[in-house]
């Protein structure tokens, strides 16, 4: 009944459109130097149905703390994102900023204020300038097309090196429904932190509801175990919208068309949640940080994370280094039950620790499992049987040369 | 009635014992390269009141788990420790390693094992080399003298930079005490994490109880408030004796005596942590984050550990950027109330960020000011009055070297 694929796409691949069902265009408002696209709008014929999560930070920005509301309803008609400024720590004029931009995209496209999604990323601390995300946002409701997601991908990076994005399809009832999604992220722009941004659309005819579902499945497994530094940013927003426009009657939440559904949103986040841990702020790799045998699927994640998070354990990975004691040292202060002699470790499928002791391996043979760009680590905490995998990066020169260069 | 007064000292200062009624020796016994001293023994004439504070890292190493049995009781007759080899994850070879060290040192000195407190740190995962380590027990038996201290403080090095002492003085009922401590920290060993060691002797006759309250008291705020990456060891340990040598009546828990040996040792607390701090891995500067307005005191822990130990904040103090806006977002991960429209931020002195957003300053002078070695970041989170301090130092490109050099 349910089939799920995905197809990662690069720039420039044959279906360079959001799903069916949606218009999009990317423009140079002037936010960003030089003439690369920095604002992009992403548009529904229609009110659709919409759900989104949001960066936990205390300090969220305005254009969060508008969206957040905007989207408590369940729909969405229009989406727009300006790249070069966070409009962050900005006070009542960035709220006024916010509001001032939802109703920019409202005159331009003819829908109510409530209906527009906002989000910003870039330099927090600096007022938004309105005048030109205004003329870019009446720019870019001009020129409206199917198959602008190339451009909107490349409109809302920061310092990523690479647009991401990706694509995934599934049926149901004899229907076929595709998942398209992009994201910035691990990219910064002084003095900001790595703002992350996903804006998933489908033509499935998901309800409110379902959209709501599916997406905080899909994230909790995806966006939700991916840190590049652990620090976590103002703007963080994923959004999933759902057109309908391929048809078939609604799907519920709760139902095998849901399942298919979430399985194929699941996908589409996992391969954006991958690019983004690779393009992370000078990465030179992808680790993959696997925990098992815990009591409990939350306690693999908090031991994942801090395995993930450990600077020791990333400078390690760039060092190519198959330093197991600083995992050991990292899953036992993490909070996480553990039986220390039953530990096992194994970095990029050499095992290095077993029964909580050293396994002899051969450093030739491990220098040259450490040398590929996916790095997987693997901890067997001896406990339990609930797992969970987190996605990071390694530490270099680079992420400090990145961050600790002065703002000149 | 009670003064405390700190006189931080350096290698070949006048005082180079430890305090009154103790004798140490170092040796070289082969752990490390080359001839530098890699053991330390420390004894005191009879068993005294003692106390200790250990890693809460699930992998403990077996010096550990032995010394935190062997304090238990709450005296102590000597003290060994050796660099080169944590002992840790050594599985049950490890503990029996530890065991027969205690017992070395038993055999030397002529008192029971279980009077032996074992400290190690170093390599992990590698058995440790216990006929060296036997054969510099018996040497530095040999060789116990009242002014080792300073040896002693060389022999716990790893990959420090710096021998770390410090003392302070206190009276009571007419009497004058001493106290004396010596720490080890932050330096590494491969492949091995910041280990950090505290031996804190005084020549008052504090009792047992009053070992352990003082020493917990002074540990909280010192040594608990230090972080250089966020990851805590395997071997961590601080210990506190009393020799009583002093003379004078007994210092009990809860006395304007207890109250002022517990002054001086958090001063000495804090003034070794201030030097493990400074002397981290490529740090080129220490970094002093208070966070006032919080809640509760421990809000503020929280919040200004996550300051404390956030990548891009740290990179941001080793590129002299005011960079305030990861501090916010820092804070506002934290877990900690705030609110976001008073928070307030300095660096250095320069007032950054006020009710929430930016403040305009002069960039000279904060490149200026961040110029310095020594740099407070002070953030109110607004909604309170409690406050706390933590101690860290910036991220560097050395520190990536150092942890990522590929073990050679």
């Amino acid at each position: 009944m349910s089939e799920t694929k995905n197809t990662a796409r690069t720039p420039g691949s044959p279906n360079p459109g959001f799903a069916r069902g949606f218009l999009s265009a990317a423009v140079h408002c002037g936010l960003k130097k030089g003439d690369a696209p920095d604002l992009g709008l992403l548009v529904a014929p229609v009110p659709i149905p919409a759900a989104a999560v949001f960066t936990r930070n205390l300090v969220a920005a305005a254009p969060v703390i508008l969206s957040r509301m905007h989207v408590a309803g369940g729909s969405v008609r229009a989406v727009v994102v300006n790249a070069g400024n966070a409009n962050a720590c900005t006070g009542e004029q960035g709220m006024h900023d916010a509001v001032a931009t939802a109703q920019c995209v409202a005159d331009a496209v003819g829908c109510a204020a409530s209906e527009v999604f906002v989000c910003s990323t870039g330099v927090i601390g600096v007022p938004l300038p309105l005048d030109l995300v205004c003329d870019g946002i009446a720019a870019a409701a001009g020129a409206l097309t199917v198959d602008g997601a190339d451009e909107f991908a490349r409109a809302i990076m920061t310092t990523d090196t690479v647009p991401k994005r990706a694509s995934a399809t599934f049926e149901s009832d004899g229907v076929a429904h595709t998942v398209e999604g992009t994201a910035k992220g691990s990219g910064m722009i002084r003095p900001d932190m790595a703002t992350m941004l996903a804006f998933i659309t489908t033509d499935a005819p998901l309800t409110s509801a379902a959209c709501d579902h599916v997406l905080r499945a899909a994230a909790a497994r995806t966006f939700n175990r991916l840190t590049v530094d652990g620090d976590t940013s103002t703007n963080d927003t994923a959004v999933l919208l759902a057109s309908g426009a391929a048809g078939g009657p609604p799907i519920e939440v709760d139902s095998a068309a849901c399942d298919a559904a979430e399985a194929a949103i699941h996908e589409v986040c996992l391969t954006l949640a991958r690019a983004i841990a690779a393009d992370g702020e000078g990465a030179t790799k992808l680790v993959e940080v696997t925990v098992t045998g815990a009591q409990t699927e939350q306690a693999a994640e908090k031991a994942a994370f801090t395995v993930a998070e450990s600077p020791l354990v990333k400078t390690a990975i760039f060092g190519r280094d198959a330093n197991w004691g600083r995992v050991a040292a990292a899953v036992g202060r993490s909070g996480a039950s553990l039986d220390p002699g039953a530990l096992a470790v194994t970095f990029a499928g050499i095992e290095v620790c077993r029964d909580g002791g050293a396994v002899p391996f051969d450093e030739d043979e491990a220098l040259a499992a450490l040398s590929a760009d996916e790095i997987e680590i693997r901890v067997d905490l001896g406990c339990g049987t609930a797992q969970a995998t987190v996605l990071t990066c390694d530490l270099t020169y680079e992420y400090v040369r990145i961050n600790g260069a002065y703002r000149s």
